[in-house]
């Protein structure tokens, strides 16, 4: 393994933990339990699975992965809030999303050399990026990892306590 | 800037942002509302907080940079769940803390030369780290700040709706 290839493994793993996270925590809970709200009057774990779905599923056009798999999920997961619509897509069909969404994902990400993800992401301009090298595609798989992280620790309030 | 110091240099920012983030929602609320549970049986503000300053202050020997701060946190935050004991370091005494060992922190990351950060961290043995190279340090900074960012998604839930 290359020095390059360490910097960015290492920081794949944290997605990869984050991702294997949420996949238990989905796969605990039944259809019924998905619909609990994390606390009283917020987001319903429902909601969360789809809202993460569609936020990685936009990766894979913003780190040049690919076409993406499923943009029929951001109306209602992204721009809207939760309940603003009725739900129009069934909880089997978002749990299959999020599975496809996170192994395509994954896997173009795996496959990605070292010295791409120094590239400059989708998202920023050319003349953006050259005032500030740290806009890259790294710095979006990073970020994403946390986000990742922070909805995991609301979903695991909705958990039933082992 | 080297190539080497645009990955470390990429995780240390997602680091500084969910601790930005963190800055924010404490400053954003008085001891009583420190005192709030993030959901109905759930840790309350106050505890998360000192559970993070004491996860965060054990870096500084885990990454080999200085002797921890403040180990008197780890009983009533770490060691034992929120409310076993009785609160026994006042709200202002955490704030500080936490204000302290993430400034000292962050500031000696900020100083690690991007070859150190792929060395093994002082929790993992020589012989496990050379079957696993992947142990190093910055594998930590990146699972303690999803750590962080997933304690700042519980957080979130008890800041007063905008």
């Amino acid at each position: 393994m290359t020095t390059e290839a360490l910097y960015t493994d290492t920081a794949l793993r944290a997605w990869k933990l984050v991702i294997t996270q949420l996949d238990q925590m989905f796969s605990s809970m039944n259809d019924e339990e998905l619909r609990r709200e994390v606390a009283p009057g917020r987001n319903r774990v429902f909601y969360l699975m789809g809202h993460l779905t569609a936020v990685h599923d936009r990766l894979l056009p913003m780190l040049s992965l690919g076409e993406r798999l499923h943009p029929e999920l951001d109306d209602d997961f992204l721009t809207n809030a939760d309940r603003v619509t009725a739900d129009r897509v069934a909880p089997e069909a978002v749990r299959l999303a999020w599975s496809e969404v996170n192994a395509r994902l994954t896997a173009a990400m795996a496959a990605l050399p070292p010295e791409e993800w120094l590239k400059k992401h989708g998202a920023v301009s050319d003349e953006d990026f050259a005032k500030d090298p740290l806009r890259n595609r790294l710095a979006v798989l990073q970020t994403r990892t946390t986000h990742a992280g922070f909805h995991a620790g609301q979903i695991r309030l909705a958990v039933t306590k082992g």
